[in-house]
């Protein structure tokens, strides 16, 4: 089975193999962790066998629920946040035409909502869907986090408006908890078709159940493919050495010498919320106990002209990860121009992305010549075969990343803490205490 | 004249009032080094006085060019990279509509292009203007830039193709040096229109020149008001003791207590690319020697569920600066529901954004709690004038910043390091030792 591939040779003037798999044991004890169920976090590890336990059943289900939206619907509107937004927003773009707005399409476009608290995205959003046939899928374990419930209740009652409330049972699905919580009862109740969060997959882990998949297919993305890519990497990171246990390692190593940056590099526009999807399964399943590397991310050869120049001379405490895709999907060759004023004349001829590959190899050399050591992930092309296996890949990684750390990078305790306060501030009913102690805080 | 606001009082937790004003003399000499010129990069300097001087007349000619190509095109794509792109891009996003690809407008959509090395991109960009009325905006010092002369080259022969060269040429506005370079020459001898790139503005400071202004204007948007903000601002920054001066000094002082990484932060997603712009403008300016603040940004509350746990409890080493925009342009008004499942009757009848001010409040009472600094900045509403005022402080304040620091902010030596390398793989004429060695140190 070809996979991607992981080569972390330019990282060694930084840490040297040795340093590297002095971790042997630390990640080898992770793995135990992961595939016995032994470490913190257990009850969460549902991802792990997810691809693999899969059923095609279940994925035509899916697709099925996904057919009665694209038949009947102008746009989608997914609503969710977090983990119940970003897989299913880094597949879709990853894999939609850069200008699909723009363009008419054969489904629905999908649109995101409840991924903020934001009083004109709402407003501007209604605007666009007046008169509109639409649908929603409404993603929420609980049913009741805020951001997702202001923005269903607003859709909810619109929808129903404008089709009437039998039509707009039949164009909401929800995705949530299998038996208890707000948005299970209210599916009930309203008739909707609904989809499980299984209780034992974080959010940050979820893109591989219905609340990435569904959106994923709504889009007219072809899941099943995507799931085969994700199994593939089940299968390829189940053994002792393999390429997650790899990143892992190194990604420590270099956090232990002082590099406490990493940066995720694609070169492809198109990749810019898997960085996003990324920058929460990391930062957010390591971010804690005063510890854990500060994920960012550049878009290249866009950010080589903004963060270039940090990332070339400034402090030495950072290093890269970049995705890089080996094929594309189209071909556009840089033509001859007789003038020839702009000097291009010697990439005439040529592929842009082979210019593109040149960018990113000349980028490496400087980089890591500049004291920025460079991992190197090679995924073929952007197909949703391929970025199946990329997703997985990360999702493992991080599993064995964190017991590397020393942390449980299953839960997220510190999302909390501003909730707890807003809804202080809001005098939520059963917060009087605390509204009382803010406010006290707050006039001090 | 009212400005927009600074508040500095969660940052005294981490450094006194006392430290930060430790800075004053340095702040003080930076002043005198942007007001006189006796600074390093003083050759860089036409963007302090750029507002107060732009006359009536320059801006009508902007808007009278913007005028023609909103009059005979679909779209209009603006070809530029780094500071030819970014200022425009962040102005734009900020004060359009949220779906407004998705809605029927009165003048063209500004796309962008040049801004990568993206072959899917350039091909579907093309498969969306074939056939299309379109014109474009090609920015570039030289014109040389290879990201922009490729995607130039290959819309100039397309537009020829469809409109006719004589017709491509009325719709093709350059920006480029007053004097030199190719695409000078270029538009002399097609007779294009053109505006100049003022030798003494760096790109990450020409947002106010006409690389900034021409498209905001193709836009629709209202480029005297962005400069009345702006010259307010600069009138507002001129003094002994400005906010300007406020957020270089504690931003510096953070610094030197160990907080290496600044997040700007925003609880409105209009203003991710003003981010985006602000990471040029503080990586590039203070990014050198080894040094310099790492700049990162999050578009809340989207990414409290993201990167909010590593805000929370990662390592210590952040601060962040939060711009809040005081006043909506819409209402949205949180409906009653009788059921009430959600439980969210509490906020029933409130405006979306008074939610969203009490996730802001809350979180930052909670970061603040964590030992995360927090810089405040005030913008009355995304208009033209105040977010002139926003670009024209965060500009002041970074060259003061860069000479507190001690840097030279107006140069950028670090970007120039993988041009070299793509041109010795590229076997660019010119390059042949350069390709000769790179070659050699590949394959050693």
């Amino acid at each position: 089975m070809e996979t991607i591939h992981v080569d972390v040779k330019n990282v060694l003037n930084t840490v040297s193999l040795d340093t590297i798999n002095s971790l042997d044991a630390k990640a080898a004890s992770a793995m135990e962790k992961l595939h016995n169920g032994t470490g913190a976090g257990n009850d969460f590890l549902g991802w792990l066998n997810l691809p693999s336990s899969t059923t095609a059943e279940v994925l035509d289900e899916i697709e099925q629920a996904a057919a009665v939206l694209r038949a009947n619907c102008e746009y989608v509107v997914c609503i969710g946040i977090g983990g119940s937004y970003l897989g299913a927003k880094a597949v879709i773009e990853a894999l939609s035409d850069s200008f699909a707005a723009y363009k008419p399409a054969k489904g629905p476009k999908v649109l995101f909502a409840g991924q903020n608290i934001g009083e004109d995205y709402l407003y501007e959003l209604q605007s666009l869907l007046k008169d509109k046939k639409f649908g929603i899928i409404v993603i929420s374990k609980s049913g009741t986090t805020t951001e997702p419930a202001i923005a269903f209740r607003i859709l909810k009652e619109m929808l129903e408006k404008q089709a009437g409330k039998a039509e707009a049972a039949k164009l909401t699905i929800a995705i949530t908890d299998a038996k208890k919580g707000a948005l299970r009862t209210l599916a009930t109740e309203e008739g909707y078709k609904t989809f499980v969060i299984p209780d034992n997959v974080g959010g940050r882990f979820s893109v591989l159940t219905p609340v990435g998949l569904l959106p994923i297919a709504v889009a007219g993305l072809d899941i099943k493919q995507l799931v085969a890519g994700a199994a593939a990497m089940e299968t390829a990171t189940a053994t002792d050495d393999n390429i997650a246990i790899t990143y892992a390692k190194t990604r420590n190593a270099l956090y232990q010498a002082g590099k406490k940056i990493e940066i995720l590099v694609n070169y492809n526009p198109k990749l810019h919320y898997v960085s996003e999807w990324w920058k929460q399964l990391y930062g957010e399943s390591e971010g804690k106990e005063h510890k854990g590397i500060f994920p960012a991310s550049v878009d290249n050869s866009t950010d080589l002209h903004s963060m270039g120049q940090w990332i070339q001379d400034g402090e030495r405490s950072i290093f890269e990860t970049v995705i890089s895709v080996a094929k594309q999907q189209h071909e556009t060759i840089i033509p001859t121009d007789d003038a020839n004023l702009d000097g291009l004349n010697f990439l005439a001829g040529k592929h842009v992305d082979e210019v593109n590959k040149m960018a990113e190899l000349g980028t490496t050399i400087a980089h890591v010549d500049g004291d920025v050591p460079n991992i190197h992930i090679t995924i073929p092309a952007l197909t949703e075969f391929w970025l199946g296996q990329l997703l997985y890949f990360f999702e493992k990684a991080c599993g064995v990343s964190g017991y590397i750390l020393g942390v449980n990078p299953f839960n997220q305790p510190g999302v909390e803490a501003y909730k707890r306060n807003m809804f202080a501030l809001l005098d939520k009913p059963g917060y009087e205490a605390e509204s009382k102690a803010i406010r006290e805080k707050i006039n001090k």
